[in-house]
C-alpha cells in the first residue's frame, strides 16, 4: 500500500476511475467518495470505485491521500477550504486541466500539494462511465514547482506508474502553454466547428466530421473553466490557429493550387508524427 | 447482374473497395481496372477487386459501366477523353467528394453520366486498404440533374442499395452547399489544426488531438483538387466557421463564463444530433 486513508473529491469520469484503478492496484486501503451529485457518488460505490461516501468535507480530516477531481473553480475552492482541517502530512493531488492557477493558489496554504494531469479523459462524464484502465499507458503529467519536497514528489510519480502511466514532469507555467496547443485549442475548434453547422446538414455527414467534433460533447461548464483558467495561453493558440486558417483560405481565394498542396503536404507530415 | 462489362478509373481506396463490392454482390459480371500507378492496379487485382488491369482507355469501348475514381481534375479529364469512345448505352458514374462542377461539364458530353458520392471514404488511400464493407450502412448522395434519364437513374440508385447504401438523391448544386459544411470545411479546419501547432508539443497530446485531426492526413492532392472544385461554398462555410471561432475568443478575451457556458453549451447539443 502507498496510502491509507483516501478521500476523492468528484466522483466523476477521471475521479471515480482512479478510485477503481487505485483499488485494483492495491495501492490504497481505502476510499472515501465525495460529489455534489449524491446520486453519482452513489454509483461509483456501487461500481466499486469508492468504499464509502462521504457527508461533507469533515472526512478530509483523518486522510493520508485527498484527490481533486472536480471543476477547475471547486478544484481551488475545496483546496482552500480543505487546507486547515487536513493532517500535516497529508498529501493532496489534483486532476485538473490546467496546472498555473491551480498550483499557484493552492500551493501556499497547502505545501504537500502537487498537480497531476493525467491525459486520460473523454468526452464522457459522470460515474456511469468509469473505466478503471484509462491511466493505463497514458501519459500524466505532474508539475511541482520550485518549493515542492522531493520525497512527496517521488511518492505521487509512484502512484501514477503504478497505475501504468508514463509520467512527465513540467513547470506548470509550461503544462499550460503546450496543453493550450495539444488540448484546450482542439476543444474550441471542435465546439465552434459543430456549432457553425447547419442543423438540417447534419444527416448528411460522414466519419470525419464525427471524429473532428467528438469532443464538442464535453461538459460544458467543466470547459469553460479550463478555458478561462488558461485564457492567456488559449488566446494565443486560437490566434496561431486562425493564421494557419487564414493562410488556407487566401489560396483557396486565389486558387493557388501548389500553396494548398504544400499546406495539405506539411499537414499530412506533422499528422504522421501523432500516430 | 446488374451491368455486364465494367471499368473502373482509379483502383484507389473507393474505387478498389467498391470494385470488391460489386463482385461480392455479383453485380457485374467482369471488371476491368485502370490506374496510373500501374502497382496499384496490381495490387486491386491480387485483392480481387477487379479481374484485369487495363493498359489504356481503349477499354472503355464495350464497358456497359464506368466508374470515375480519380481525383476530381482527372475525373472531368478522363470523362472527356472518354465521350467518343463509349457505346451509346453504356452508363459512367463517378465517385467525387463534389458535384457542381463535374456534373455540369460531363453531363452534355456524357448523356448517361450521373455523379455520385459515397459518404464512405476515409484519410486512409491506395489499394492496399481496400475493404469491401465500407459502402454498407453508408450514405451514397446521387445527383441527377434535370436531364438525367429516369430510368438510368433508376439502375444507378439501385446498384448503390444492393451495396447496403441508403441513397439520398440531391440537386449537384445543393450537394456541394451542404459537403462544404459537413465534409470540406472539416477537413480544411483539421488541416490547419494540426499545422499550428508546434511540432515539439506533439508528444504532449490525448485522444482529442489524435480525433480531431485523424481527417488531417488525407491525401493533399486530391484535397486540394476537392477545395478548389467546390471554392465558393468552401469560402463560405470558413466564413461562417471563422465567425463561431471569434464569438468563443471575445468571450475568452472579456472572461465571459456565462457566453461561454452557453456556447459550449449549444455545440452539445447539436453534436448530440450526430450520435
Amino acid at each position: 500500500m502507498l496510502f491509507n486513508k483516501t478521500v476523492i473529491i468528484g466522483t466523476g469520469l477521471v475521479g471515480g476511475s482512479l478510485g477503481l484503478a487505485l483499488k485494483e492496484k492495491h495501492l490504497v486501503t481505502q476510499i472515501t467518495g465525495l460529489s455534489r451529485h449524491q446520486k453519482n457518488a452513489g454509483l461509483a460505490r456501487k461500481s466499486g470505485a469508492i468504499d464509502y461516501v462521504g457527508s461533507s468535507l469533515e472526512v478530509v480530516k483523518d486522510a493520508d491521500l485527498i484527490v481533486l477531481a472536480t471543476p477547475i473553480e471547486a478544484i481551488i475552492d475545496i483546496a482552500l477550504k480543505i487546507a486547515k482541517k487536513i493532517k500535516k502530512d497529508c498529501i493532496v493531488i489534483d486532476v485538473g486541466s490546467t496546472k498555473g492557477s491551480v498550483v499557484s493558489k493552492i500551493s501556499p496554504l497547502i505545501p504537500n500539494f502537487i498537480g497531476c494531469h493525467p491525459l486520460a479523459g473523454s468526452e464522457r462524464k459522470g460515474a456511469a462511465n468509469l473505466q478503471k484502465g484509462i491511466f493505463n499507458n497514458s501519459i500524466c503529467i505532474i508539475t511541482p514547482n520550485v518549493k515542492t519536497n522531493k520525497k512527496i514528489l517521488g511518492k505521487v510519480v509512484l502512484l501514477w506508474r503504478k497505475l501504468g502511466s508514463r509520467v512527465v514532469i513540467l513547470a506548470p507555467e509550461k503544462h499550460d502553454r503546450i496543453l493550450a496547443f495539444t488540448s484546450h485549442l482542439p476543444h474550441a475548434v471542435a465546439f465552434s466547428l459543430i456549432g457553425c453547422i447547419p442543423t438540417q446538414y447534419l444527416s448528411l455527414s460522414s466519419g470525419g466530421l464525427k471524429d473532428s467534433t467528438r469532443i464538442s460533447a464535453s461538459d460544458a461548464n467543466l470547459w469553460s473553466e479550463v478555458f478561462l483558467s488558461n485564457q492567456r495561453n488559449l488566446l494565443s493558440s486560437l490566434s496561431a490557429f486562425q493564421a494557419k486558417l487564414a493562410v488556407l483560405k487566401l489560396a483557396l481565394e486565389r486558387k493557388n493550387k501548389k500553396l494548398l498542396v504544400n499546406i495539405l503536404s506539411a499537414a499530412n507530415k506533422k499528422r504522421e508524427k501523432l500516430g
